[in-house]
């Protein structure tokens, strides 16, 4: 029903690989190169072109990679200049501007949007609508919910713009904002309507606006024992599925 | 001009109600369900299938049904699974994932997102912009404004997903948050940016991060009076307009 | 690649400048009037018909200007009733509701809400994802931050709607909200995450819920110096690019 190669633009110079789908009404722009198996559902854009398109008749559309056995759905625009990496999945509506740098295995939500210029590592899953501003970064494994925010600019309207960071394995709860400049170390929990304004040491749990700060590990529920890192409970899709995580990392550490 | 059946892709086993009107732009897929005088806009899809049609040869789309007398707006997306009742309306862009079951009468704003297995009584209106996690639930006339969220996970990433519950003629301000698992009472008013982290009983005035409680039936303004419940100063598009919410609520109880 | 007119639909009844650009998949309806040299985008609506279209035999599509000069980028939907000054740009997924007036030189982000009855100043910036309630109101320069809102229903729901006012150069941070009916005064600037209940004077900085409120003129960073009224130290885009912000306000005062 929903590849029927209806109203679809697929540009001439865009490479798509073995068992690529494209849904109806989708368009494909210029050196858009797309990995096998990856399906594309309706109402999509790959390879958005950058506003030189418009006024300069020499553009030429900026490279864009998105790896194989991905899934882009329906009325995602990802622009031209993104180079994205295998077994990635989308939401509905998101946006993801030019340049941005996703590695593998990543998961972006139904209208998050992801502003240019951004580093995203491996397995980091943006749940619906989060907002992620230019040369914002994140290490591997970050989870960020519903309205979360990185943010860029210490004094608006600035020229300092200036992409927060979040370390590998944090978790970032909805609503909280990483205010501009601020690094967040690894294995923290930030949580909901929280604003982080300074840094965060690695087991960081950060809450409230004006932010107070514990340690993750000390924190305990009845019944369920420490829960933090969530790495020994947690191995849904996770690279430690079945092997445990201290095995797994183990493997990562070891010379190949 | 919006009802051209331009680029229109109708199932043959969808079921359209006399006067159904489907605008350009727009799908309806396999097993969907449309009651009579129900309006579906330009760019909007309907029956949107799950993960299982993209790999599994005998999938079949679930039953979707969306009652009669209402108007879906353009850009909207309603999976497959979803059942939804009369004189039901959606703002542009909304996103309502598999299994929800919604009431009569209700109202979805623009760009919210319903994450699928939601339940939502009769009379509810959510505005723009609101994020409601899996299984969560709420009664009868509840109301949401922007970019209030209803989230399911007590400890992310977890196993021990457990959606929260508002009760009827709550009122929840933009930006609240109702942490997982919790039950809101009857009658409430959430106030904007705060931080829902406990049991609220009937008639809660609960604001701020850390929550602050008070009953709201103490709450007056001058040259107005006590402001709540609101039902006795509110009656536009509610069952009890001109009769009077008392009158009304007798009518519900008494046998028919 | 984007302007092939594939399945475009332009009313006999709009009017459409020297050298306008209507995008594929785009809709351009009655009584739209588009200035010379604007770009719209694909998958784009413009003069989006009101309620009385689907109903009203007689209907009559009300007059909707977009100015010169301005690019609206795709799926961005834009009510009839409008007025937009020249060299307006927008993002992706815009939604503009009816009887907006929008001034001169202002952007508008990815998925921002513009409800209806609203007025905008000149040279406005709206980031991604600001929410405007209707009859909301702002002077001139104001930026507004991702998630931050403007509301308008001081004890919802009620009859007695009341958009909040924010005056000229003043910056309004992420997920801030404008309580209903506030005035916000000039140059002021608003913290990330905070509620602004009161009034507010012309410098003020209000930070916070509770919210606290500062002068930000005493506010100066080690290195850099006061770094507000922020006109003296940013100019990209603005009027007073390349003269400085004092001869370019003397300008204005004086007659012509």
């Amino acid at each position: 029903m929903k590849f029927n190669r209806r109203n679809v633009y697929i540009s001439p110079k865009a490479m798509l690989g073995r068992n690529v789908r494209i849904g109806d009404n989708s368009s494909i722009y210029d050196n858009v190169e797309i990995g096998e198996n990856t399906i594309v559902c309706n109402d999509t854009v790959i390879g958005e072109p950058m506003g030189g398109y418009y006024s300069d008749p020499g553009y030429e559309n900026p490279h864009c990679v998105i790896g194989p056995d991905s899934m882009i759905r329906s009325n995602s625009i990802i622009y031209a200049g993104c180079t994205i990496g295998r077994a990635f999945s989308t939401g509905h509506r998101v946006t993801i501007r030019e340049k941005s740098v996703i590695g593998e295995h990543c998961s972006i939500g139904t209208l998050t949007d992801i502003e240019g210029d951004v580093k995203i590592g491996n397995y980091c899953r943006l749940h619906s609508n989060v907002h992620i501003s230019q040369t914002s970064a994140m290490g591997d494994f970050v989870w960020m919910y519903p309205y979360s925010v990185m943010t860029n600019d210490p004094y608006p309207p600035s020229y300092d713009i200036k992409g927060s960071y979040i370390g590998s394995y944090t978790q970032v709860c909805v609503h909280a904002v990483i205010l501009p400049g601020v690094q967040v170390g690894e294995n923290c929990l930030i949580g909901a309507n929280s604003v982080v304004n300074k840094r965060l040491k690695d087991f960081s749990l950060a809450t409230g606006n004006p932010l107070k700060v514990l340690d993750i590990r000390k924190y305990a529920v009845i019944g369920k024992g420490k829960l933090y890192p969530w790495m020994y409970r947690f191995d849904r899709g996770m690279p430690w599925q079945g092997i445990g995580f201290d095995a797994w990392a183990r493997q990562q550490e070891s010379p190949k």
